[in-house]
């Protein structure tokens, strides 16, 4: 079971839900046909398309995003800057696929959630790992800094240069090597799309043990770059477990292939560990080897209503067993008022446009008005306090203070609307927000990673020995420090 | 389900089997009630008491093990000696607990399986991280080596001295920090014993996410210095997954806080991952913080019988259905022919009772003559190809070639028994079993480590490169060399 918990009773919510309503069709289990009501999830009548997260959406209506450098205090490293005789030794490598069309960079220079925005004047197509090992060392040998860039869905602006940094993509990456359709291990490029992966293995009875909102436009290589966390983290665990192998392309331009990796394996240190969740400061992963979990004959969602909305998944390999188990569960919360409303579905696209209410959230918040953001890791029993406690404290200067996330994990994805940014609002989370996490020994990120945007509140999670190791691993495999710069780490005084 | 395969027809299985036969009351699945037949599983009727892996049952028949100095070509590294100054100091910082009596120190000096056996002179028993943190700020500083040492029930020879570094025993790190009930987390210190720890977390109606035949000796911080699989790894994954967060000291004495990890946490780069798996060359891990499952309502233990004996074991939260679910199992496999007969168990007694005929096969092997043990990842489909392979190569040589290991996870141990250890069985078997092994792109360690004995064989497993970024990792934490000096990786030319 994957409960995931989302505070009612916000308009962007009711929104939501109410584009998909009509095609959830459910089955009652209070025992009574549902009556549908006006206004309420179950009697909406209207619906949208899906919306993905290319950003292109949004960004039609969207005013122009400031530039890093400019709204930002940070201050370019010394790298060399591309001269056109670079140009021409990228060519060499990546025949047309050296792109420096304004319009085209524009997309890759601004992050999905448009808080940071880069100017880099060039962006570069490998399609293999050994092209990508020749740009690195020529990179490397040429001091010029890199920013790897997967399907940019990133939440804290990891994806996207800061200065001029090349972007090195990995969009043309996107072929399938391998499936073992006895073990369920898929070996695939980097650039693979997530839910492309998805079909791929679910066409061979398994499931990818991950799956997050921006499925359609994230790549393999940056979950497994990010250590990204999702729907499925509850019951598959964290990519740490089941990432099988890895082949990573070091700053120097050393291919480090550690890709054929069986489940088990205890020779020497598990040098894949590094990367997942790096976010591309320690090396570019060109491939990936991951462990799908056999894909579950049953799967139910039940949606429920009580203070909170609460999604439900489970998965199992018989129908009647599950719904046994879920009905009983379901009657005994009904029973004790735990619960006062909900639906189930079972059918796959209805389980989907369940889903879908959940995973719209970010992209209805966008349009409630500048959003703060926060990912926080928190007790369970302490997931909602945080959010009670910012609606006192923020009053009438926020239009909404929002809490949802995974409930199973204790995640909680906090979002605190104003109608613009304000300074003030800001001064009134920061450093609230992190303090009171640190305070309950919670993390102040929990899935999203650092990236950009979060690297300077690293310290309210890990101890400064901690921090000093981490720059020296950096130092180590880094040591021009021309991967992903500005990222992850905080800025030396 | 966690299928386990062993293969039939060895005395030494028989014998194991029938010592515990009488106490496996099973119930009948076939439609028929079973009838004992002579000699077979079901009909026996002696028992012997359960063999803890302490050594201690064997070795006082065993003979004197021979010292690793002097069987090994392997040369001391200029490390201090320790001195009478030294002890000293060390009684200042462990009062009454620097242990020096030959006697004591033997069991310390001697792997369980008996094939290596340092020659340590002092074997310290911290109590606390700082204690731990004094001590190898101590021994940094005077340039003396240290083998940190769990239960000692490890299989490659990584658990003992080499020579005379001093052992630093986790033995009376034993207390549990914390247990969060709603998440299952178990924060305790390193020395707590698995089995301990099994009914500390069972009590509160979770399990530990490993367990194994040592469990009842090995020590938790050595399971995940390890990075042990075992029995529970197919269905709850590895540590690299359950493993929360680590206390780790470094070389130079440096405490490492990264235990109180939430369950998601992406604030930098994932430090604990380092040291699970590396077989305390890199750190000591004085605390580990651990996920645990829920206890499952519902465990059943099918043994099975064809050309194969295969273990599996299902759990469950609903017996009923569960039952229901196997039963169709194994009806379709009898039915099919794949499966000729066979015992289920549900009582929580007799599910030990068969789990002990897989965890003492070691121990019945070890009784059969010299041992030529082999761990290694294979696909699935290839795993019993090599033992009948090495039937064949090796003819009368071998009294058994024996593979029994984890089917589910592709992981076979390998054991070849001879009357004494005679070099031409040897030369026979390697480098042949590892040249066949990275030939299905496999591993030559799949559970088990690399340790000393098998330090040699990494490159079967793991490329130049990745041997490189393994020794600058090393000398980037320990620039020394102090800790666990001869484990892991191979000596440098």
């Amino acid at each position: 079971m994957a409960p995931h918990l989302v505070q009612p009773g916000w308009r962007f919510w009711r929104q939501a839900a109410c584009t998909l309503g009509a095609s959830v069709q459910h089955r009652t289990w209070a025992g009574t046909p549902r009556i549908p009501r006006p206004g309420s999830l179950w009697g909406a009548t209207t619906t949208s398309p899906r919306i993905c997260r290319s950003g292109s959406s949004t960004s039609a209506r969207a005013p122009e995003v400031t530039l890093t450098r400019e709204r930002y205090p940070v201050r370019r490293l010394p790298f060399s800057v591309v001269s056109r005789e670079d140009l021409e030794a990228f060519e060499r490598v990546v025949p047309g696929r050296v792109i420096t069309d304004p319009e085209v960079l524009e997309a890759s220079n601004v992050d999905w959630l448009r808080t940071v925005r880069g100017s880099s004047a060039v962006l570069l197509r490998p399609r293999t790992s050994e092209e990508v090992a020749h740009i690195l060392r020529y990179c490397h040998e040429r001091n010029l800094a890199v920013n790897p860039q997967g399907g940019n869905t990133g939440m804290v602006g990891g994806s996207v240069p800061v200065f001029d940094e090349i972007i090195l993509s990995t969009a043309l990456m996107n072929q399938v090597i391998s499936f073992h359709d006895l073990s369920g291990t898929l070996v695939c490029q980097a650039g693979c799309v997530l839910e492309e992966l998805s079909r791929h293995v679910e066409e061979r009875g398994f499931i990818m043990p991950l799956d997050l909102g921006a499925k359609g436009s994230c790549h393999i290589g940056g979950n497994v770059a990010t250590n990204a966390g999702g729907l499925r983290f509850l019951r598959y665990g964290s990519l740490h477990g089941t990432v099988l192998g890895l082949e990573v392309v070091l700053a120097d331009g050393t291919v480090l292939n550690c890709l054929s990796a069986p489940r088990k394996d205890n020779t020497g240190y598990d040098l894949k560990q590094l990367f997942i969740g790096s976010e591309g400061t320690l090396g570019v992963i060109t491939a990936v080897s991951i462990l799908c979990p056999p894909k579950p004959r049953a799967v139910n969602v039940a949606f429920l209503e009580s203070p909170f909305y609460v999604l439900i998944e489970t998965s199992g390999s018989r129908a009647g067993h599950d719904a046994e188990k879920l009905n009983d569960f379901l009657e005994q919360v009904l029973r004790s008022g735990l619960v006062t409303d909900g639906t189930v579905a079972t059918d796959h696209m209805k389980v989907k446009a369940l889903w879908a209410l959940r995973e719209r959230i970010s992209e209805a918040l966008s349009r409630d008005g500048y959003v703060y953001k926060y990912d926080l890791s928190l007790p369970t029993e302490r997931l909602y306090d945080l959010v009670t406690d910012l609606r006192v404290r923020l009053g009438p200067q926020a239009k909404h203070v929002v809490g949802y996330g995974h409930l199973g994990d204790g995640n909680l994805h906090l979002n605190v609307t104003s109608e613009a940014f304000s300074p003030s609002v800001l001064d009134a989370l920061e450093p609230y927000v992190y303090e009171w996490t640190a305070g309950q020994r919670g993390s102040v990120s929990a899935e999203h990673g650092l990236g950009f945007r979060k690297r300077g509140v690293i310290s309210y999670s890990k101890p400064p020995e901690a921090l000093r190791l981490m720059r020296q691993l950096k130092a180590l495999l880094d040591p021009k420090g021309i991967l992903n710069p500005y990222k992850t780490l905080p800025a030396q005084a």
